[in-house]
């Protein structure tokens, strides 16, 4: 079918990635009933020529919208207007997209997901998933354990364990956060697959449709996805030089929040560390409007110059923080090893959701992530890193003074992954990534960061995942892609509206 | 507080444990008042008394009122009912119990998971749980794997790797799927952390509240669990010696079902398997009625005759079956993996939620997974455990046949772990497995694998963790039990009422 004919007038504009507008225009002549079922599109070449933009980016439209089931790839036969609504059709197939529950997709999900997974390899320099350095894993350790001391495993370890974790992990750990002040019973804390696992768990046995939960604004992207996907309203604390307890009690007073989500250390994206007495007055103010506080801390230990305050959950009074950490980001993601502690009320209803989601985590990773604690390699590995990273902050924050200090604007920060930037001109993140990515480096736009749309002249970069020299490379990438945009001027920066699809 | 007034004319009954009756009891007395906050409840010891059971029973009860928030137990001091609402008291605690979401917590859940960890040690020999026996535990080819591809590894491989799974395991699985006639795309495989997380996944983006979901009655309880979780209202299939297709037609067209859930090989816990004609049939009338099906295959490969029939899934002409399977019951459950293969719009939709669960399952077990099964060794592991559980199968029916035969009547499975049994004297299996367990034996209550709770005089045999010698020494425990009780009256076996807590 011929489609130029209905795409008429039609511009790409910088608002979003030009594979999701031109997705968004399709799927809008599917709903309209101007492009119905069967009628076969045009090829991916040919829908490149129409929109002027790369092949690549037209077969990403197409991917996006079979993702969507609005259309279907053929292989070797063409693309086609697929039966969403299933109803008009004599299909024998069941209909799927009728009988799923309908669910709340994030915007920026399936973008996130593909960065996560499409930046390997070639000659792109990646400074936009936070993960360590994989030339760093101390997998050689964790071979030589399993060497070590496989003679001395009950093969009862690898059956069934309790849902809340293998019993010398969570011994291990709970000596852990008693070192730092978190006194506890081994059976209050959890293992998890994750702290991802956590923050689901949290809020699945807490959010109800319609719910308030306060983030802080910027805050990690995965926390707004779940949150959102629960269907909870978002209340955003703005993120500034102090922390903002006016704009936290008012909340409190007029929408009564059920939960509140933190990264007091070290804070993704904004590398922010909440002071000792900020911290005390949030628990005294939790304390009082009864919240519930959910504080993620997988960076505490990554830092670079003085130990961070103690946890929010080392100071808790009333009961009602619920701490979370991780063992992806000063070990490696692929244990899929997190861990949580709370009052036994809340834990014991955590547990009994687990047992639904997985019955309990891996048992092989547990087994050796115990051993890697107990015999001593983690503190070692914790201090080699954080040379390591320190050093790699330093490089990035001088190459970025050097190179980018009109353009960009930022912090250095104390410890953890993240150089969070501000741009001086008037072009958009969003704009600057597709730039960049044609010069090869990655960044995440600092949208990605927010409940709402409005933000879009900040970015991270990650500084952990290459040694200096490639930093140093990545950076002046960006810098060359900055180049090329400071000539355009953005449009009208505050005024975009992002497409929902 | 003298706590006897308030339970003159109490008596415990045969209907269920004795420690969730007197929890019943406690439980009552604080929701209509004459227990209030506060109040100090007896010692264990006074408890026991009181009842007339023994210590550990009134331990229990306590423990599960805690469990509850109905009580406090204070270490030192004594046990205190407590605020369940909050509201009432002047604590500076925060009132979990009033911010969780409400919740439905399945009657047999707790039990269960209590039953799934106490068992191990001792000289207590346990048919309940449906696990391999952990002296098969194919460990040590895990481990010499590896030590041998150790040097090939690339550290990558453990770092965030896609949400539906390690790229060569999912390749593996599709091509063993497909030499079981299965025909599907490797991105249409997802790796899931066990087939637990398959069930929830599927019913999350499935079941609303109120959904009704059909189930063979009785089931695996893990799947009866979830689905009431999440609301659903439950369609029994009676098993019987032929499918029930007249019943399952009439529940099609009156209550219009979302989903069935169906086991059709070496079925947990009945050993029963659809017979080809009858798969046929079944995807016939789901395709007529757009019924998903989720096929769960745990032990088709664990058969000790015939290789049982194509899937539901090889046959399915709509595109509406789920198919899943683990690699807990063929290999070791602590690998925590499974798979599920579907259409992409399903899977699509599990794969956005599973990111949200824990991202991704855990590298190391996919890793060491895709290399036994790549190097030969599942086949020549499956070869073994089947003349090895075949030979416990037979032994635990001979013996049976021998000592039980005129108490107990059962069927021989031609697969799988189990041996269904029905009592044909006048008591319920919940009062055999008390009698069992002062003998030093244990299985699982017929009940717990039916959504309601009528049939309690059936039972489930494990027979495939225990060698053939262990297993006759149970089930001579067994009849120890029965012997017991044979001079007991079951009041009226089909009116027993459960206490709902």
């Amino acid at each position: 079918m011929d489609i130029s004919k209905l795409i008429v007038n039609t511009q790409l504009n910088d608002s979003s990635p030009y594979y999701l507008q031109i997705a968004t225009i399709i799927k809008a002549k599917i709903d309209d009933g101007s492009l119905t079922v069967g009628d076969k599109l045009p090829s991916e070449r040919e829908l490149a020529l129409l929109f002027k933009v790369s092949r690549t980016t037209a077969i990403n439209a197409y991917r996006h919208l079979e993702k969507l089931s609005y259309i279907h790839i053929r292989k070797g036969s063409g693309t086609y207007v697929r039966d969403k609504y299933a109803l008009q059709v004599k299909s024998t197939e069941i209909p799927w997209p009728q009988l799923l529950k309908p669910y709340i997709q994030p915007s920026m999900a399936t973008l996130m997901s593909e960065l996560l997974v499409n930046n390997v390899g070639d000659d792109k320099i990646s400074l936009d998933a936070g993960m360590p350095d994989p030339n760093y894993y101390p997998i050689n350790v964790f071979n030589k354990l399993q060497v070590d001391f496989f003679p001395k495993l009950n093969p009862r370890d690898f059956g069934h364990i309790p849902v809340h974790g293998y019993q010398p992990l969570r011994h291990t750990i709970t000596e852990m956060l008693g070192s730092e002040g978190v006194k506890c019973h081994c059976d209050d804390v959890i293992i998890l697959s994750g702290s991802q696992q956590g923050l689901y768990l949290s809020a699945r046995v807490l959010i109800e449709p319609g719910d308030y939960v306060i983030i802080q604004a910027p805050t990690y992207l995965g926390a707004i996805q779940v949150f959102q996907s629960l269907g909870a309203r978002i209340l955003s604390l703005p993120e500034g030089n102090s922390f903002p307890f006016e704009i936290l009690e008012d909340y409190l007073t007029r929408y009564r929040p059920k939960l509140m989500y933190c990264i007091p250390s070290f804070h993704n994206p904004n590398g922010n560390t909440i002071t000792i007495e900020d911290r005390k007055r949030l628990i005294q103010l939790a304390a009082r409007y009864r919240l519930a506080i959910l504080e993620d801390d997988p960076y505490s230990k990554l830092y670079y110059e003085d130990i961070p305050p103690l946890s929010l959950k080392a100071l808790d009074t009333y009961g009602g923080v619920i701490y979370m950490s991780t063992f992806s980001k000063i070990l490696m993601p692929g244990l899929r090893l997190g861990y949580m502690v709370a009052q036994p009320a809340f834990i014991n209803r955590i547990i009994l959701e687990k047992q639904y989601v997985d019955l309990h985590s891996s048992n092989i990773s547990q087994w050796l992530l115990n051993l890697f604690i107990t015999e001593g390699y983690l503190e070692k590995h914790l201090k080699k890193m954080r040379t390591i990273y320190k050093n790699r902050r330093n490089a990035m924050a001088e190459y970025l003074s050097y190179s980018l200090k009109a353009k960009l604007s930022f912090q250095v920060p104390k410890g953890g992954f993240y150089m969070w930037c501000k741009i001086n001109e008037r072009f958009s993140s969003t704009k600057l990534l597709q730039e960049a990515l044609k010069v090869g480096v990655s960044f995440i736009p600092g949208e990605g960061f927010y409940s709402t749309s409005e933000n879009n002249q900040e970015l991270r970069l990650c500084f952990s995942q290459h040694n200096q020299k490639t930093i140093i490379e990545g950076i002046s990438r960006l810098e060359k892609a900055t180049g090329r945009l400071s000539k355009f001027k953005l449009s009208n920066p505050k005024r975009n509206v992002k497409p929902i699809i």
